[in-house]
């Protein structure tokens, strides 16, 4: 274990630079989801290329792929028993509508009292730059004493669509011990803290046939099937009185929660209140035998996330719709994977839609669900490199969103991922104001300096 | 009773100029829900109240509303003891689009084999002329034995919003013995038939309040309320199992069928293959233990007509949404009223909404249900009237839509309708490529010059 100290101090003195640095980075209008802003992606990758030149990282490469290109660096100088790390991070951001509502320009940062906003901030250059400071901190001091490999990705904020066939594409180039992921938070300024699981995905549309065409609700209502009528029962049969997912098979899969699993999440400042706040909401709900942490963490759920059908404008209509519409997904837990929910919802619509409509279900997203050995060395380095930091002990929190590439890595690569980033609840991620809490930008850079430093080499 | 042979053979003579005048009347486009037509609706109420006084009716006015006006005039001609008939129709027209559509524009009438194809010819323009050409016959000849007002609006198809109103301050003006509401059907071109019930409605826009905004559906799946997953369990328990409504009281006041109703309804030519064939659907559905017709026509419903929630483009978003929307309507038969079925589901929202949701509903449109007595004169008048014409004894129909008219002149007026009209099933009423059946328009114009000199006087 190498001592940390004087990369430390040599970070505290480049504390400068380093604001200079991600605000020169958070210039770059990198919106991956807007064709006009194509060569703002290019200019983002190349800024991510050539930081990591500057801090001597060979083979860096701006990789194309069927999006936007993919940045890869490697740092191969530690002996051979030093693990070897994959940095994961994205370098383009969410759109930045409604523009209206953001009180400075979001691609000029700006800093009001601790925090600094822009767009990206938070989600994710900030984490980027922290991560690039820290190594650069230790390549200039103490030396960094294992391998890293770097895969800055362009198109994370709509669903890393050619990311896997990348990764399956540069599998031997990307052969690590372990995934580092740095798109990732804390729970509170004051609350140092790990993810050890996050939540899978399968998204599913779908789409109820009745008549032909739409008709007049008057002369048919009655007499013929409704699809708006149907698609409702089918949603309300999804689940129980107790909120438990009908779908046949659906919790099959799913492993248990042990009661030290429970006892962690028990622990955690993420209250009712807590959620409530965060979800301005009135009341929670829910799986009957869960508190709102597990709920919302570590169980698995079914939300319909959109539904249309017929008339939608103002006033009345009287149309008796031939179509009707949801979109359905549902969070995953280990151990159950994607395809077999969409086998599950397609027995339950075998078994539940009525004979006198059509109806076709779409899977539309998946990823796996993930969950981390807490007991794993880089988990515990990093669980003592937050606390150092922090000066108090790391949580271990559980999250309820989905990180697809986390389930790629696994899936392509065998390998585990360690979410580590310092990112706030309250940063208006994908929303106006987004903001980096400057505090945590600085302990994240001291955090990963240790945590480099200290892994078991 | 006058002989009607004189004006039957002068209407024969007439057919050719009959024909014109629907042809001009229908040049006109007349279209109410658009603004740009305006000028349009004041040609086709002039053209109305011209033709109302070229027939020698007296205080013939162009009367404004809010809305388009409305054309009136009077024929009190006839002796103290004969009936006073208010007849009802509309000059107005629905929409055109798609036109891409239509086989010949939509207002240049054209004539293909026995159909003249032009928007407005069946739905209702064609009726309101076969009522001028029929009157005109027994004016030229036998004589009119009945006193005449016309009432024919311009936003029959917006839903008649200004008439309500119409009705309330001209009440005197409009007292008669009944209302003939020529804007009907009958079954097919060989089926002689008169309308003798129609379905009310009340229609529901319900509102689902969630968290204050759309969450993250990964973040806070499972412990958050999902407004659009209550709005499908309230829609969908709006049912049970026999397909009967479940809105508390909902039957109450519903009037049984009588066998002889029954009996009625099962000799009419409406089999489910009819019905089938009629909505383009390949599966008919509904209340346990009643055939299709009565289902459609002479039994309460309750329809979707409008889903909205969330995220509803192409792909995926997880998104939790913080609103969902549904359009309930219902048709209600004698004696529902609208006022009662809100209050209905008020309760019934009450009852099930969960208290983890804010909810509204608005009552957006109300019409009464309506029937009218087979045994009354001029139901019997004009059932020989038909039989007479086409060859064949009439049918007696009940219709599942809504006449918002024959609701009003109920309440306000405490008249009935009589509704005799001449269209057809298939004549694509607001759709594209409209028509009207010309031997239907020729054996309306007889049908009425039967019943109007027919009449008890």
């Amino acid at each position: 274990m190498h001592d940390p100290q004087s990369a430390l101090d040599y970070a505290r003195q480049q504390r400068g630079e380093a604001l200079e640095d991600l605000k020169e980075f958070l210039r770059i209008p990198s919106i991956s989801t807007l064709p006009e802003h194509k060569p703002d992606l290019v200019r983002a990758a190349t800024w991510v290329a050539d930081a990591l030149r500057g801090l001597g990282l060979k083979a860096v490469e701006v990789l194309p792929t069927a999006g936007h290109p993919v940045v890869y660096g490697e740092w191969l100088q530690a002996k051979d028993s030093a693990p070897t790390v994959l940095v994961y991070g994205h370098y383009d951001v969410q759109p930045v509508d409604p523009l209206n509502l953001w009180k400075s320009p979001p691609f000029e940062p700006a800093i009001r009292g601790e925090d600094l906003f822009a767009r990206g901030a938070s989600d994710m250059k900030g984490q980027i730059v922290a991560q690039l400071k820290a190594m650069e901190a230790l390549v200039k001091t103490a030396g960094l004493p294992l391998n890293l490999k770097f895969m800055i990705e362009g198109e994370e904020e709509i669903g890393s669509p050619s990311l896997a066939a990348f990764i399956k594409q540069h599998r031997s180039k990307l052969s690590c011990d372990f995934c580092l992921n740095l798109d990732s938070g804390v729970l509170g300024p004051d609350i140092p803290s790990l993810t050890t699981a996050l939540r899978g995905l399968a998204y599913f549309e779908i789409r109820i046939q009745g008549p032909a065409g739409d008709l007049h609700s008057g002369i048919f209502g009655g007499a013929v099937e409704n699809p708006a009528n149907v698609l409702a029962r089918l949603i309300a049969g999804m689940h129980d009185q107790a909120g438990r997912v009908t779908l046949p098979g659906f919790y099959d899969q799913v492993r248990a929660l042990t009661e030290g699993d429970r006892a962690d999440l028990a622990e955690l400042p993420q209250g009712d209140d807590w959620w409530m706040k965060q979800a301005a909401t009135k009341a929670l709900a829910g799986e009957a035998g869960f508190t709102a942490t597990e709920r919302a963490t570590s169980r698995p759920t079914l939300d319909v996330n959109g539904l249309l059908s017929g008339f939608t404008g103002v006033g009345s209509k009287t149309v008796l719709p031939a179509k009707a519409m949801a979109k359905v997904s549902t969070r995953l837990v280990p151990d159950q994977r994607p395809e077999q929910v969409h086998e599950s919802l397609l027995e339950y619509m075998r078994r539940s839609a009525p004979p006198t409509v059509d109806w076709e279900v779409d899977l539309l997203a998946a990823a796996l669900p993930s969950v981390i050995d807490r007991s794993g060395a880089e988990v515990r380095t990093a669980a003592v490199a937050l606390e150092t930091v922090w000066g108090k002990p790391a949580v271990y929190k559980r999250e309820g969103g989905t990180v697809p590439v986390v389930g790629m890595m696994q899936e392509a690569l065998g390998i585990k991922s360690l979410m580590l980033g310092f990112g706030l609840p309250d940063d208006n991620l994908h929303a106006p104001n987004e903001k980096f809490h400057l505090p945590n930008f600085y302990r994240g850079i001291d955090t990963l300096i240790r945590f480099l430093a200290a892994l078991p080499t």
